[in-house]
């Protein structure tokens, strides 16, 4: 399962059913769980925990109806030092891990996706493309983050949150663009946040909150539709 | 792993890992990803893509305490041409996807179901049993589609909506019937239907809002509970 | 793949593709899907049924900005009989599922839990680390179960509602606390729970309702922030 275009560091483990394609590096002191998959072209640092039952590297599929055409020849899915990944998640190429990332079970993030130093990726978040997340971001289980956003460093997003990108909703006469969190912003709970809303620097985003406009550095926002209360 | 019960078309892919459990047939031109489990009985039509990791034709399992039990000796799942399927999914019997559909990533759909041509069902959505779902549909990512629901052709759910069946929560004097989503109606992302809510043709409901009662064709709602804004 | 310090009980039927790693206790008449991977010193009852694709026992991993690191030296994950397990789920160490517990596809449930007989954990559920769910306990699908969080018996909570721990969202200066549900009430789909929030006995949450205080016993609450209506 291991071919001659791999390239293998010191001390890696590999655990049973694992399918490892061509032209993939690994780095020293990897643990690689059973049952896993790893895509061709992929890069893995050292010390990176992957769990079992993952899929790494995948290209990007649609059918006839999908507006938005996945890029052909996208770069490999980069995985930096000491990263940890979960079970059963699955991460596409053109992603950059960086240094010390955690990413929760069945997770996934679609390509053209950075992830900062130190963030973490809860379990069972969904990550669209073309989203930028900073470093040591919380982003807590069952979030939806949207395509085409920008989520600054220091950032908490509370669990379950959902945003999105597209204020006609398919119908093609704006151009797509996710909320803004600046940073060190906070995110209750189940928020709701509509496509290109800015979150202000420290400002907190009260549970089930629904943010149709943009919330000033600092506020309070609470209900639906949100208002500011101090 | 494949034994002589299979029906192999020309010029497919198969994985490494991957099992496949008796009577399944497979088109030409199909490729199925690694560690794939495909049950038994299965159809797979031509241009068929699996993603890694994916189970299809799994057979619905119950406790004690569930009220509605699954049925026995339920048909087959049968997937369509050109119909792609991402990784870690896991698709029921009974299941049909018909030409060009789309599934994503840990995405799955129970039994009695029926995806019409060429809809989208996003990542990690998780839809119900005995739910039709019409032509040219997108149901983004996250989404939870509930039992006993009709959406109509052209429907958009954003990502994350939620919907429910059971006025009663569990009481039993309620007969289960999910929303019926009218055709070309858009839905914001995390709305929340309740059950046997219509929505109707070309209404639009905005992101986060609750609807409790019938939106007429046409009209705008949002809000909690939601207003009718135009 | 099955060494000597695996005790295996009469009528097994395991899967192909199948991990279980050392120390490994399972029952009689056992059936264990294909590509499953069992973790070191799983214990699994008599009757019990894995779906495909599945992870059990899984020990906890962070990054360096987790504020709440895993512990070491977890008791195993314990499966009494007729548990059954669905599909691409992932069960961490120290878990307890009682007998005839129901837990659905692409579920994942954290360390130091314990879910009581006959309960139901639907599909794609996350239940967080140091949270008892009660017997006959309903969590229908897409929930989310914080940490910290109490669910006594008879509580049924419809599909995609979501929970929380943590007041001042990662500051720290808060004593986790996930609400309590007490005994029979019922919590709409979609409904929002912010931390330490006490739900009262046969109380009622609409759907989407956002629950920012205490209700008491019997009373039906709706709307952001919610207010009872009877």
């Amino acid at each position: 399962m291991v071919n001659n275009t791999v390239q293998l560091g010191k001390n890696v483990e590999i655990g049973e059913n694992v399918v490892i394609e061509d032209n993939v590096s690994i780095g020293d002191n990897v643990v690689i769980g059973h049952n896993v998959v790893i895509k061709r072209d992929t890069v893995i640092g050292n010390g990176v925990q992957i769990g079992d039952l993952t899929q790494l590297g995948k290209s990007p599929s649609s059918n006839k109806k999908m507006a938005r055409k996945p890029e052909r020849n996208l770069t490999p899915l980069v995985i930096e030092d000491d990263v940890t990944i979960g079970c059963n998640s699955v991460i596409y190429r053109n992603v950059q891990l960086k240094k010390g990332v955690f990413v929760g079970d069945l997770t996934s993030i679609r390509e053209k996706v950075t992830i900062g130093e130190d963030s973490i990726v809860g379990r069972n978040v969904m990550v669209e493309t073309n989203t930028q997340v900073g470093k040591k971001v919380t982003i807590q289980t069952g979030c939806y983050i949207t395509a085409d956003m920008v989520i600054e460093d220091d950032v908490f997003i509370g669990p379950c949150c959902s945003s999105s990108n597209d204020k006609y909703m398919g119908m093609g006469n704006f151009e797509h663009q996710g909320p803004i969190i600046k940073k060190s912003a906070k995110i209750g709970n189940n928020a709701t946040l509509l496509p290109a809303v800015t979150i202000g620097e420290n400002a907190i985003i009260g549970a089930g909150a629904v943010i149709t406009k943009d919330v000033p550095a600092g506020k309070t926002v609470v209900g639906n539709p949100g208002r500011v209360i101090k």
